[in-house]
C-alpha cells in the first residue's frame, strides 16, 4: 500500500486507530475453542466489529508462533481474510526481525509475499544491511523500532550517545536508508514527552504508536505532539480493544472500544 | 541442556563447532526437491554427515519461515531429528526475537517448548522485560546479540556510550541479568580484536561465534582471542559446510568441511 493510499484512507474514515491482533487461547472466549482454527474464528469476529473505525491490522507473531502450525495457519487466514474483506485496511506483521542482509531479506520474502502484509516491524541493533532488505519491495514498509513503550526501553534506548540520545540516533540514522514511502518508527505512547524531538528529525514520517489503554499511554498526549500534517499517526491497541469482554459479546465490546478511539480521533481532522 | 552437559560434550568430542542450517531450496541439490520436505531431507543428510564433528546444530528461522508453513514443519521435523538421533547435541533456534514482556514470553514458549530448542538468539534494544522471559525456563538459553559479524554492526554497536562502546555496554548491562548458566552472548568471528574487551566483562559466559567462513572470519583469531578456560566458544559456520557442494555427494563434502574445522579445533584441547 502507498503512503498516498494510507493517507486517503485515513482522512475518508476520520480514523488513525491500529487494531492489534494479540491472540491468546487463555483470553478468547470458551466457546471459539471448539472451532478448528478458534485463532482465527475470534480474529474474524474482532475485524468484523471494528473495521469501520481502523485504518490498520497489526497482528503480533508472537502470538500465532506459539501454537505452532494452527496458529501459523490462523495469521495466513487472517491476513487474507483482511486483505479479501477489507482491502483498504493496512496490515501490519509485527515480527521484530532483523539479521544479517541474507537473512532479513528471507524475513521480507516472508513477510510480504508469503503472508502479504504491507509492513513488518524491524528491530535496527545490527544497522544497514539488517535493515535495507525489507526496503526493497515495492508498497511495502519496514517499521523500525525507535523508542518502545515497555518498561526496558530505558535500558538502551536513553543512553547518551555524544550528546544524542541513542533513539535518536537510530531514528535519524535509520531514516537514512529509506524515505516516508517505505518506512515508519515504532514509538511508544507511553514516551508522548519524546515525540517532539522526533518530530523535528522526521516531520513527514508515520509513527507506529503501540502502549495505548492496557500500557498507559495518553491518546491526547501523544497527538498533542505527534501528529503532523498529513496525520502522520497510526495508533495501536490490542489488549484494551480486543478483551474488552471474554464472553459472548467479545466482538461487539470490541466495536465498543474501537468506536470511543476513534471518537476521540475525530476531533483531530 | 546445562552448562556442564554442554561442556562435557565439548570435552569429550574435542570440537566446539556448531553448524548452521540455513537451507536455501535455490541452493540445495536439485534431486532433493522431488521429496515432500526436500529442507527436511536435505538437513537430516547433513546432519547425519555432521554429527560427529559438531557438538550443536543452528537452524536460522528465516530460512523455514520463507517456506510458510511447509518450511515450519521442515524446522520442527529437523529438531524432532536431531533430539531423538544426537540427544547430546545443542540445539539453537536463531531466531533473533525480543518485543515487550509478555510477547518474549509467548517467543520462549514457541521456542523452548513447541520447538524444543535449548537456546533461542535475542535482540537487546527493547531492554530488560524483552530478554528476561527468555531466561525463565530451566536449563534453557538466551544468546544476546552483542557484537554481530555484518558490516552495519558498525553503524550502531560501536557508538560511544560515555566513553564505552554500545557493544560493551549491552553486554554487560544484559549479562547482570542472567548468569553462565542460561544466557550466551553472539560476538561475530569477524571481530575478532574486541574478544579481549569482551573477556574481560564476561571471562566465563559461552560466545557463539558466526561469521567463520562464508563472512570472512578467522577461526585462530578468534580462538586466540575468545577462549577461556573452559573453552567457552561454540564457532558457528553455515554456508562453508552445508553448501560445500551442491551436487549428490553434498553430505559427503559437507561432512569434509566440518571435518576440516573440527581437526583444527582440537588443537586447543
Amino acid at each position: 500500500m502507498t503512503r498516498d493510499e494510507l493517507i486517503k484512507q485515513i482522512y475518508s474514515k476520520k480514523t488513525f486507530l491500529c487494531v492489534g491482533l494479540d491472540p491468546d487461547t487463555e483470553k478468547i472466549p470458551k466457546h471459539l475453542m471448539e472451532e478448528e482454527f478458534p485463532i482465527y474464528e475470534f480474529n474474524k469476529s474482532i475485524i468484523d466489529a471494528t473495521a469501520e473505525q481502523c485504518v490498520a491490522y497489526k497482528p503480533n507473531s508472537a502470538f500465532y508462533e506459539a501454537y505452532g502450525l494452527n496458529g501459523l495457519t490462523a495469521l495466513e487466514k487472517t491476513i487474507r481474510y483482511i486483505k479479501t474483506n477489507y482491502p483498504k485496511h493496512f496490515v501490519i506483521d509485527d515480527a521484530k526481525r532483523g539479521d544479517i542482509g541474507n537473512t532479513s531479506a528471507m524475513y521480507a520474502k516472508s513477510s510480504f509475499k508469503r503472508l502479504n502484509a504491507d509492513a513488518i516491524t524491524v528491530a535496527p541493533y545490527m544497522g544497514r544491511d539488517s535493515v535495507k532488505p525489507f526496503l526493497q519491495f515495492e508498497d511495502k514498509w519496514a517499521i523500525v523500532l525507535g523508542l518502545t513503550s515497555n518498561e526496558g526501553s530505558a535500558d538502551f534506548q536513553h543512553l547518551n550517545v555524544d550528546g544524542q540520545e541513542l533513539y535518536l540516533k537510530v531514528i535519524e540514522t535509520c531514516a537514512s536508508w529509506g524515505t516516508k514511502n517505505n518506512m515508519m518508527f515504532v514509538v511508544g505512547a507511553t514516551q508522548a514527552a519524546m515525540f517532539a524531538k522526533i518530530r523535528k528529525i522526521i516531520p513527514d514520517h508515520f509513527l507506529l504508536v503501540p502502549g495505548v489503554g492496557a500500557q498507559g499511554g495518553d491518546l491526547q498526549e501523544v497527538c498533542k505532539h505527534g501528529l503532523n500534517k498529513n496525520i502522520g499517526l497510526l495508533i495501536n491497541s490490542s489488549r484494551g480493544i480486543i478483551y474488552a469482554s471474554s464472553a459472548e459479546d467479545f466482538a461487539e465490546k470490541a466495536g465498543e472500544e474501537a468506536l470511543k478511539i476513534a471518537t476521540q480521533m475525530k476531533s483531530y481532522f
